[in-house]
């Protein structure tokens, strides 16, 4: 069975005219040990990943002259623990990613799925990259369904103008009633030397002729900056979401969570890294005929990445997380093998460990 | 990370023997906006395409000597608007093409799932290629059911004999009684010029045990022709559909579809080309006890497409489509977000626009 | 639409430092027609493969330096037939094979889904190596649920000691009681000039919440080898699984399977090879206040692969299965498309044909 080889990164010989209009196969696997911990524990092999969401992807550009340039991109994640696309649950599909777009001076513009501008300026100043037992929870948790990507989308990325950058997705509900399921956002971001700056707002409507909790008009609005001092970059965010009519309750009831977030990450040595973060969350129900108390929160996060290559790395993360007068705020149990209904404690204090490796190709 | 770069096309350092045999990754991506007007409107991102369906693909060939060749194609369908399968509504599966074959001097066999010869040999006289807002529903319309695909087939294409070949498929039904489901299918083209003639016939048996509107029996034949002008391309077809036995009324009642189309394709400039078709679409039902009326519908197309290169292209297409005496014939609203039961008018005159970008790698 | 053509093979000019860091696409595409007879009949095309069962794979390892390399494997199975996935029967996913890994002087240790070392150990000694219509029905009868694969699993396979190797896996259950769905297995082989040792055991816990036939600690050990004289290679096996607390009847009671195999295969001229087998099946259950009998069941096979190239072969074979004093083994049908309740007979003679072609690339 002769084997057909992908060429690697190079192709010296074919020169740069070649380089310019190119398709990559590209994919990153990510799996380990993840063991929780509340009242009850679970252990079993990391899903989604630890350090990096696994995904396999395909991607491309065309030049087309005069400086414009078609682009397309295809990703689709997939957990190395079973074999199976963690937003299907079963077969391959490009829901991490799939875009066709054209890229010139005036910026970008792609059509698809994608991840929103408004995540994409925030989500960068969690020290652990929105991944893993250690992540914040800011934009993971379940009350009110927020949605790092949208579909059926129109985006656009400006150029960059000495640092700062702007990009914007609308993504059409496609429903009767144009307002319905619609998704609008903008993010904004500065990049200068070691000053990082980044602003998000955005907002997905619901439908309102099927009401369900936590998609009817989620209003959220998020900042963060991070400063590289070089033996240790320091960064902070703040999120805030409100969910307006949100399905229970009266007209004009709603959900707000807020959180703050706080990280270092620091070289040690040639090939490793240490990460640390502290989140706050808080999350307040205002709805009419039901006694909802005030969720309050408190996570610690610290891990370690050791590089063995470029593409290759080691890593482990420990995740402490206390709720203060309720039960409102839960890690998530990153398996996917686990049996319905195991959870970790509804209350008092939860610990998550994960030990994995990360291979990108 | 590092990403692996697919060698594009040439491979000139190789040589000619490498290149016999290859294995060929192929895709086009074809999205942009929808908009579908009758009693109600929607609009959204297009799902399966506008220009060309979109796809991903590997196949490849393998010369083993003598003339004789080892060929197979794999080719999923995605729409871009969502990542997902339009075949499957989930994750990718070679649901468009699934053959493995053998070429020679004898022509070609495959197995497993493709086109049916039938199907090719006249829907390229459809202006739009079938495909788009702008594409005749003669193979389309949901009251008879026809599929362009079949699968658990064998097919054969002969060699080209002075323009004209022949093409035929076999697909199994795999039930205990042989004829339930099966397909089977020719098609015969004559190619020679600026003309072109093309003839197909196909028949798909039903589930005796089972019965389903619109899979007992169904019986068609069409025919088309094209010639090109230099100046335009004129092309007319005429397709008549049988569906006996369909689930309803009495034995031997039947469901006939007719429609003939009429087309023009026109360079413009270098990079353009203008499309216009018109079609006429005629349902006609003899169903014991029920009263189902004759329906008519008239369809008119004008498109037109720019290509930015040979891969790329922007395109932009209207479609009016008329009722005459009922309400049988629909655009459909390619989209896949859109609300079920969102629909057009059942009724009076639908418009249809799309815009969009096709890349193709 | 210009192709992007992946470069097979040698990638000659490129030097050896490239090779050690590689991603590789292949695949393997068998199908052909399948005819299964018993007191009904059905034929149709072989949906998961005949003498290699289907798969499209992408597999890479980098070199990390000192010994140390990463490797990767996701590979899916695909029925030519219809382009589905055989193991979701919809999008692909990568359920044959889905690791990452890292491969050292020490062995390799990889995360994910894999099949076990204990089943590798020994379905070799399966002349159809546990394939098609011939096969051997050992690893596959339904009454006792053996996996060859197991996920959410850490596999170590040793380095190579003068032929002798072993391998592990540990697979995780992901429940709270940690023995739940746990797999654990060993294998180990014996490779030196013509003779050839196996041998394998491992145990499937079930889930104690939840009592499914066939589930419920299913115990296996099953041993094998083979000597291969030049002019034909003997081999032969014995395998035998107790599902303990199956799910029925009382605790403690157990069904037992029970097989053992001869195999020859022999090359005929210098692109032919034959193959023959014959199985020995006996099931005996032990459960309290079911009368169960014992069934027993005889099979012979016999097969011959045509070598079109290394990459490219045809392939015919036969499989004749006699049930002794009653119903309980059954061919499997190799279809996908077949009418759910089609199958063979329950007793007496069950003849199995298949001719396919079989495409690695």
């Amino acid at each position: 069975m002769k084997k057909s080889l992908i060429a690697l990164a190079v192709l010296a010989a074919s020169g740069a005219a070649m380089a310019q209009s190119s398709v990559t196969l590209y994919g990153v696997l990510d799996t380990g040990l993840t063991y929780s911990k509340g009242d009850e524990s679970v252990y079993g092999m990391t899903h989604v990943g630890g350090n990096v969401n696994s995904r396999l992807g395909f991607r491309g550009v065309e030049d087309l002259g005069n400086g414009l340039k078609a682009t397309f991109n295809l990703e689709a994640g997939m957990g190395v623990d079973d074999g199976t696309d963690y937003f299907t649950g079963n077969g391959m599909a490009f829901r991490r990613t799939s875009t066709v777009g054209l890229e010139g001076g005036f910026g970008s513009v792609r059509l698809g799925r994608m991840l929103t501008s408004s995540y994409l300026a925030v989500n960068r100043y969690d020290a652990f990259g929105d991944t893993g037992i250690g992540a914040s929870l800011a934009w993971n948790i379940p009350q009110t369904g927020y949605a790092p990507r949208t579909e059926n989308a129109i985006s656009y990325t400006s150029p960059n103008f000495s640092g700062f950058k702007i990009g914007a997705e609308y993504g059409f509900g496609e429903q009767q009633k144009a307002s319905d399921k619609r998704y609008i956002g903008i993010g904004a971001t500065y990049d200068n030397g070691p000053l990082s700056l980044g602003l998000g707002f955005d907002r997905l409507n619901g439908d309102t002729r099927n009401n369900t909790v936590g998609t009817e008009n989620l209003t959220t609005w998020h900042l963060g900056a991070a400063y590289n001092f070089g033996v240790a970059k320091l960064m902070g965010f703040y999120k805030q979401s409100k969910d307006k009519d949100a399905g229970v309750g009266a007209a004009g009831d709603s959900v707000k969570f807020k959180t703050f977030g706080l990280g270092v990450t620091a070289p040690v040595g040639a090939a490793g890294e240490v990460r640390a973060s502290y989140n706050h969350y808080r999350l307040s129900a205002d709805v009419t005929g039901f006694s909802v108390p005030t969720f309050k929160a408190n996570q610690l996060s610290l891990g370690y990445v050791h590089n063995l290559s470029k593409r290759t790395a080691l890593y482990g993360t420990y995740a402490y997380l206390k709720n203060k007068n309720d039960s409102g705020v839960n890690m998530g149990l990153q398996l996917n093998g686990a049996m319905s209904g195991a959870g970790l404690s509804d209350s008092g204090a939860q610990h998550g460990l994960q030990v994995g490796v990360r291979h990108a190709f």
